[in-house]
């Protein structure tokens, strides 16, 4: 059968593709968000096991004040255990880290990582909440950052693209003339950050569809939280608009400081275990990130937000490890 | 907008419906599944808020031996007050009970209920489990009920379609065939139940394709578990395969007591949430319902399933009033 009958049904095929990437961020907005300290020992042995499980790209830390958010104090310590695993293997990784400033910029790369992302909210209040700055103020520290390291792969992370936990309703508009204006500063790609989780599908695919009306070669990713339970409908929906790279985290965890009762993210597991029964592939050994995220379970976090994580199997039947 | 660009954008729309019906079903599946005794007031007074919102499909209650599902032992009282709301009001709801044999659509038949459920699972060891029956003796079974009482409305509720707890993976063959026998017998419409919560979008598309192919006109509902987040997820796929009728419990409340470890339902505020989000109209007054599933919340089971049950509203903006 068809690859993509299956929405719509025949005649009505929307064009799938047979790989998707995932982009693990427990690292970073997982862990950012567990309050008690977890040891840089913990942290480097769950990246391992994710690392294992055949996960290719990571957001793995955030090169930010550590008197702001003392969980990435040990940013550097983060990277170099990576770095090394990827070189003496020759994992072919793609290390992304947070940089909410020049400093930070320069901090990443000092330490070795030529790929940061950058975040902007398309909710201006939420902006100056998260991270004190006016549109104006963040897209003129963008182009300071891409002018000082011209080389450096930066990544638009638009956060509340669907939603602002102050404002309300974000525009349209104000998505695409953001992403106009970063783009012209020098981001290579982009991430769309449902920070809040309250992107319904219809919502998702209306703005994909006018963001590649306007940028059709540009990269397009999207990170969606799972707070009204739509996080999957959402991948879907993104998968039928040429979306093909999906940050999520390991166990679900994750959320915003400054987006009180925003659930976790969309996990890993939950979002790997579609895409595997639907047929497409993500490169994740299913069992390996299990057992990452047992050990995630077990060492930092016990309440996990994924499905997968607190559905059992049933006897002898593991939906998990049999095909669709 | 086109109402269906959002799924795959200009050119590959979708038709999707202004309205869809919902059929709430915690009254039996979720009410059935609490262990504890609920005082029939305390039903009845949960179904009037439920009846209050808005909603006009209820599956209310199940005419079973009492000794082997003892929760539903007030049947008849809960059948008596609905149906008296009904005629009195004027409400012209669809009251549907469960009735797992020619008895109970007996005794169904003389509290005033003309419509009933009836129920086989795809997966024949659960079907045994479940009711103790072989395929052959429920279609024998189903026979007698459809002789007995012609004009009866029966739906067939096809249980573990998408996977059974024992066996593992169903054929949608076996699903087809049993379909076939069934409507042989004289049902009017059938509900594929996804009794665990495993399906995936593409496995619930390309079973409903050929649902659709095989049987063009008949009413086909949807009934699914929330156990591997997937729930929106395949609501999104049958929608766009033409399915208008789902099954939904307020709070997510719901498993099944032959298939342990099966999360709860897919929500009524959840589906209804996404589908005003989609501009669907399901009837549904959403203030309301959220009332009915506070009271359910304070006196029935504290801890519910649903995602809009858990999720705050931020600051001024609830996502749930304002519009997409």
């Amino acid at each position: 059968m068809n690859q993509t009958q299956w929405i719509g049904g025949a005649g009505n095929g929307v064009p799938l593709p047979s790989s998707v990437a995932l982009t693990e961020v427990c690292p970073r907005d997982g862990f950012q968000n567990i309050c008690d300290w977890i040891p840089t020992e913990t942290k480097q042995q769950a990246i391992d096991l994710l690392i294992d499980s055949g996960l290719q790209r990571f957001e793995i830390t955030s090169f930010v004040n550590p008197k702001a958010i003392p969980q990435m104090a040990d940013a550097q310590r983060i990277v170099e255990h990576v770095l090394r695993r990827n070189r003496e293997e020759n994992l072919g990784l793609d290390i992304v880290a947070l940089a909410p400033n020049l400093r930070g910029a320069e901090n990443a790369l000092n330490a070795g990582v030529h790929h940061i992302s950058y975040v902007i909210s398309a909710g201006e209040q939420h902006n100056l909440a998260n991270i004190n700055r006016t549109h104006e103020a963040s897209l003129a520290d963008l182009a300071a950052i891409t002018s000082a390291y011209p080389d450096m792969h930066v990544t638009l992370s638009m956060a509340t693209v669907f939603g602002c936990p102050f404002a309300g309703a974000v525009s349209a508009d104000t998505v695409l003339w953001l992403l106009s204006e970063a783009l012209s500063r020098g981001v290579r790609d982009v991430t769309l950050c449902d920070t809040i989780g309250v992107a319904s599908p219809r919502q998702t695919g209306e703005l994909l569809a006018r963001v590649r009306d306007t940028n059709p070669s540009l990269d397009v990713g999207l990170h969606v939280h799972d707070t009204h339970g739509m996080a999957l409908a959402n991948t879907l929906v993104a998968l039928t608009h040429g979306v093909r790279r999906f940050e999520t985290a390991a166990g679900g965890l994750g959320g915003c400081p400054f987006a009180p009762g925003a659930a976790g993210n969309s996990a890993t597991e939950d979002v790997a275990n579609m895409l595997w029964r639907m047929g497409i592939d993500t490169g994740v050994s299913r069992e390996k990130l299990l057992t990452a995220v047992a050990f995630i379970r077990q060492q930092i976090q016990p309440n996990l937000m994924s499905h997968l994580a607190q559905a059992r199997s049933y006897g002898e039947f593991s939906f998990w490890t049999e095909g669709a």
